[in-house]
This record gives C-alpha cells, sequence and structure tokens, in this order.
C-alpha cells in the first residue's frame, strides 16, 4: 500500500487491512478510519472523527469535513464528460479540470450511493443507500433515490428511533 | 489476508485471491466459492454452495442459506440512520444495534445490487442487477428497479429459457 | 496478483497498484491504464488507448474497443439468470453461456454504472454514473438513469463545454 506519498495523516487514523487500502497524497484528519479495499486520491481531504467504508473511492477535488460517515461502495466523481483520449492520445491531467465536491460536517452517505461533482451536501443530512447524488443536499435533509429527492428531515426522523 | 481469525470455514471453501480478500470471524459452509477484493464481516453467516462473487461486501448480521448466488458489487446494510460519531466522539459498536437480513436457501442477486437490512429475500427469487431492495421479497419472485418491484416469477421465466 | 496467466498485454500497459488488481487470461491493448481494485477476467478482450478506472468489474465475453473510458465501479454482467446451482451441485461452466456485451470505439461509461450482458454500446456514447444500462446505445448517445434513456447527444453537449 502506497498510503501516504506526500499525504498527511492525522493522529489516530485507524485503517483496516492497509494492504488492501490504496491512499495516496490525500489528507486524513485525526481518529479517522479507513476500511479496506478503498481508494483516497491525492488532494483529496478528510476530516476528523470520520467513518471511511470499505469498498469507497475518493477522487481528487473532494473535500469532506469532519464528524461524516461514507458507507460502502461510494464513488465520488470529478468529471462530468470524462473520456479516455483528446485527439487520439491518453487524456492528460493537463485535459481537464477536476470539478470539487463538499461533504459537510456530520452527514452520512449511505453504501452505493454515487455522487456527481460540483456538489455539496450539507451538514448532518443524510443520504440514504443507492442515492444518485445529482444537485446540492440542504442541510439536515433525508435524501434517496435515483436521482435523489428530499425525502425527509433528519431532525424529525432521528428523534423517532 | 485475515481470513478466519475465530471464522469458521467449511469443507472444500474456495477463495479467490486470498490476498485480495477480507474475512474475519465469518462462517462458510462447505463448498461455497468467495470471489476476489470482497469483504464478509464477523458474525456473518453464508451457507453451503453458494456463490459471492467479487467486489461484495456481505456484514454483520445477515445470513445466507444454502445454493445461493451473490453477484459482483452488491451491498448489504444493517444499519439504516448511520453516523460516523455520537456526541462528538466516534461511534462504537455499542451505540447501534445490528438490523438483521436474510437471503433464504436458492436465490440469487445481481450484481450492483444494494439491500436495505432488515429484509427477507424469499427462496429461489432472483434480484435483477442494479436492484435496490427495500422490502421483503416474496419466494420465487423475479424484482428489479430502484426501489425494486416485483416484475414476474422465476417458474416462468426460467422455464422459457 | 496474477496478471495474464495466459493473458496478453499489450506494450506500455500501465497498471495501478498491480497487487491491488485481479487480471487473468484477458487481452489488454498498447497504452491503456488499468486501476487498483479492480477485475477482468478471462476472454475479456480491452483495446489500445482505453481508462479502466478503480474498483471495476469487466466480465468473460465483454469486448471493449480503443480509446474508451470505464469509471470507477462499473459491473459488467454476462448472465441473465444467474444461479449458484443446477440440481444441488454448484453450477460449473458447461452450465451456462456468456452472453456477449461490446463497448464500441470512444465510448465513456460513468462510475457506478451497471452493463446488462447482451448489449452494443455504440461509438463515443456516454453513459452516466449509476445508469443502469438495459439496451443497446446508439453512438453518440448521452444516456443516464435506471433504467438508462437517452438524454441527448454527445456532438452538441461537448461543444457546449
Amino acid at each position: 500500500m502506497p498510503i501516504a506519498e506526500s499525504g498527511k495523516l492525522g493522529k489516530d487514523v485507524r485503517i483496516f487491512q492497509p494492504e488492501l487500502v490504496n491512499l495516496y497524497g490525500c489528507s486524513i484528519g485525526d481518529n479517522t478510519k479507513i476500511g479496506a479495499s478503498g481508494e483516497i486520491q491525492k488532494n483529496a481531504v478528510i476530516g476528523a472523527c470520520c467513518k471511511i467504508s470499505s469498498h469507497t473511492f475518493v477522487c481528487e477535488g473532494v473535500t469532506i469535513e469532519d464528524e461524516v460517515f461514507i458507507g460502502h461502495g461510494v464513488m465520488f466523481t470529478n468529471d462530468l464528460f470524462p473520456r479516455a483520449t483528446a485527439s487520439g492520445a491518453l487524456q492528460t491531467e493537463a485535459g481537464w479540470k477536476v470539478v470539487p465536491t463538499r461533504v459537510c460536517r456530520g452527514a452520512s452517505i449511505g453504501s452505493g450511493a454515487i455522487i456527481l461533482c460540483g456538489i455539496t451536501i450539507g451538514e448532518h443530512a443524510m443520504v440514504g443507500a443507492g442515492a444518485m447524488v445529482t444537485k446540492d443536499v440542504p442541510p439536515h435533509a433525508v435524501i434517496a433515490g435515483v436521482p435523489a429527492r428530499v425525502r425527509g428531515d433528519v431532525r424529525t426522523k432521528e428523534k423517532k428511533q
């Protein structure tokens, strides 16, 4: 595992099965847990006290604030029109611009969700498993579906449990 | 690979690329095949003569009976409202309750399906690729879509093939 | 990593984190890049100048032509009615027929898309992230959704950028 080539790991970061994880050039805050079989790219920023579950891909351009839960098999993106080549040659980093995404403090993203780029997911929002997130998510919203739509407010739902 | 820390592997279990698999504390029945890049958590129970394909996540609380097919990239879940923290500190196992899921004998789950927790998938049911399973599936039902709905009966479909 | 047991790797193929990749018996063209945590099965054929991203599963029966982009966590399939067993014993390769899929030159498939088998994705088509592809995709079409539907033409969309 090539953890942290020029990356920054905080204190007490816990990486499960590090030989199955691909981290490079990213920044991870204190006490965060990272699951197996994931990839976190260079210039991704992950806050403190987060849980990033297995099989998840966090790409360059993604900022995850503190206390965020990311489920298993979540896919972030940073390019709305990806192509392998430009004028017949492999595209290089010079050929495209990273579109940023932000997940705000205390939000949760369910397993298998897909997050289009250029989006902000608000504080404490709850994104359902398998949701396809195509636009900004308001703080405290519960969203689900394909494409994801607001289904409620976590302040109501969490009170009921 | 930390296979079977206190887990139970049956006879003739075949694990493909075991160095890419993350199994711990689970129980796997005789003759079952496990694909690469998967994770099966402690207290998950998998029956005999199953095929668990690559990139699949089977969490604690899941019981898979005999002769079940699980496709690639299938995500099980065990918590409907996951959070990273409680009162500012990382949640521990004490902080949440595992919601169980059961896949009954002879069922098949297509690749990329996502299975919410608290659900029973009936005997010989066929869950389509990419289905989002949000409620119990009757025995022999063919289901597909997001959210998944019953589309037919396998006893009719399999006869046609 | 069991790369290329009887497989064919072209010139300047670049495999990221080869110890996390599972390739066997497949053919990969010149200059193609393969991401970590992926699996490419025997008899899959991948062209030149492609990008195959992390966490992607390419099964037997899939042909990917030159200059194709495949996102992260994309799942191909080759069997519409998979079962673990036949008459109580594990199914063997003799028990089912691989249904082929073709991705034509210059197409792009977004992250998390699921591709049913027996399908042709036309030249330069753009499949959105999270799309569930259930039928042939015309050349140059932009498709998205579950099930995926045509949303436009890349020749219009790419001009606008």
